[in-house]
């Protein structure tokens, strides 16, 4: 625990620390502090509790820690997974005290996270990501919920966790697949908010795919870093917390009209920042940048052949959406993202067609 | 609309307005500037929807109105309810700036209020409370949620509305069964925090049953002033909002034990009132006025006889209990509560058996 970092989301008394290092679950690192008492349910999936759960299990001695694990997957984020975790915490007779432990990657932490905000109105949860996408996104800030068959995570919460725990140590289990899927929201932090850290992605983009420690943490550190100060202004969305969706609008209408599951969540948003960078009109040299960047990450540039029709209409149920014209965050340049709900439909419906027009409806 | 009175919930960002009047819904109060736009959706019954839903739909004719009716009582307090709601927004496509109109008792209002909470991560909703139960209690401070087999109110959130509207006369429509379970609250509100209010109660029980309009006015907007002074000190129920729980602990028991619906909520209150009294060593000649004055209001001064084994099994799970230590809500005196962990378990268990022996697990 030696390179042990510590960030905090500043949320006045809702702030919490983020704890970033190699082996901290092996390590036993203190999490005494952030359990309130009684009971704890660590929530996890057929994957990763026979990687952690013991581990986990270990650091929550404080408590009487009990399990349950979820299917895996984007298809199982839904409500009655939520209510299997609430089922679970009226079994254990969970009370008020009660922590929820979300241990895996974002679908779990976003499952969990729900489960906790509503039980009993509320209890405490911590944030245990297991995979890169989760650790540099989905596990900070506050956003719970599951998805609904007519879009994704319409059925949530903001609702903040006591800390988010980071090992970088257990992205040394996770698939290539789901490695470049959370790379792609790394690139979008860079993208919106840092150029100097764009820059750095194009050079150390070899160490981070080797999953160089170094690497890996200092990328790490600075996603988190970004997104605690955007959502330290804004917790709830009504302004620049919006610019965290680039590439969102149009990744959720591929993972609609593909079904969730078919593409990653981060293969979606690769695919749609360079939608959205060509809507922008941003200069065709910072595109080119984008383009090779998720390129050499290993995820697409392209959408998948869906139809443009169904796109567009995935798009309408897309809650980011309002007043019935999209908002889509845009590039000025790389590192500076605007949200505006003026754009070309001319060009969009260009850009759509790049889905592929045979399915039209 | 003459007799117009508001009051304010006092929340910081999250305050709004309290709405009190005879015939609000048909003389067309503005409800113009609590509706962001776009769409809203009605969410009622169908025992409401016939009598208020037209009134309603008019004073909301700014938006696309859209309404959906859920069956009526306790027993549909579930998280499928909920769904259904949800199901609804979607099918409308209700984007961030719809509105939830929550239009019956409350029942209604948690089940409306908990879908606005957690759709979308959260859009505006209005109570338009039917019920005297509601008007006085469940539609103000922000209580959201539904009934787990496991307990009452076991899944749900801290949201607060944009408008609580109520309108006296809907009282009139109400079944007196259902009037005298409102009653309760009210005289809770008086034997928590008002002294003077349950004298005012004493004598002007009749006047209420006879649901006499200026009697209804002063009795619903006292009960609001309290509540509303105590949700604005503590809205997630950390410290004094607990007050308002007196004779609750009991009443869950007594709603879980016979099943959701057999008694109404304020029922069980009633009675769980009673029972706390006793607990706490409430003077004798007190403890003969509360009892007196349930009994004016039709209201039993009794548990039902499901057993104190059952009810004591009951007790475990309720949300108020921490630490494996039930608390209660207990009065020094009539319009003086507190609440402790510190109880006679002898004097419990005599308490309970009042509940009869019979069915001991």
């Amino acid at each position: 625990m030696a390179d042990l970092q510590t960030l905090k989301v500043e949320l006045g008394d809702r702030s919490y620390p983020i704890a970033i290092g190699r082996d901290l679950l092996r390590s036993g690192f203190d999490i005494r502090p952030y359990l309130p008492g009684g009971d704890c349910l660590i929530v996890s999936n057929e994957i990763v509790a026979p990687l952690y759960l013991q581990r986990v299990t270990a650091l929550a001695k404080y408590c009487n820690v009990h399990s349950v694990q979820l299917p895996d997957g984007e298809s199982s984020k839904t409500l009655a997974a939520v209510q299997t975790v609430i089922d679970e915490l009226v079994r254990i007779g969970a009370r008020r005290d009660a922590t929820v432990i979300a241990l895996g990657g974002g679908v779990t932490g976003d499952i969990a996270g729900f489960a906790a905000s509503c039980y009993m109105r509320g209890i405490s949860y911590i944030q245990v990501p297991t995979t890169l996408l989760a650790q540099v996104d989905s596990s900070v800030g506050g956003k719970t919920g599951v998805n609904h068959g007519g879009g994704k995570n319409l059925i949530g919460a903001f609702y903040q966790p006591e800390l988010v725990l980071i090992d970088t140590a257990t992205l040394g289990t996770l698939p290539e697949r789901e490695f470049s899927a959370g790379l792609a929201e790394v690139i979008k932090h860079g993208a919106i908010a840092d150029a100097e850290f764009f820059d750095w992605l194009e050079s150390n983009m070899q160490s981070l795919l080797k999953r160089d420690d170094e690497a890996l943490a200092t990328a790490i550190r600075r996603c988190c870093e970004i997104k605690a100060n955007i959502v330290a202004e804004d917790e709830r969305e009504t302004g620049d917390r919006a610019l965290l969706n680039f590439g969102h609008t149009f990744g959720h209408a591929i993972e609609t009209s593909l079904g969730y599951g078919e593409w990653l969540h981060g293969e979606a948003v690769a695919a749609g920042m360079l939608m959205a960078a060509r809507l922008g009109g941003l200069n065709r040299s910072d595109q080119d940048r984008l383009r090779q960047l998720i390129a050499a990450a290993g995820l697409p540039v392209e959408p998948p052949p869906v139809g443009a029709g169904r796109m567009r209409q995935a798009m309408q149920l897309d809650k980011k959406a309002s007043f019935n014209t999209l908002k889509f965050v845009l590039l000025r340049e790389l590192g500076d993202a605007y949200t505006t709900t003026e754009y070309s439909d001319s060009l969009l419906s260009e850009i759509l067609q790049s889905a592929g027009g045979k399915h039209d409806l």
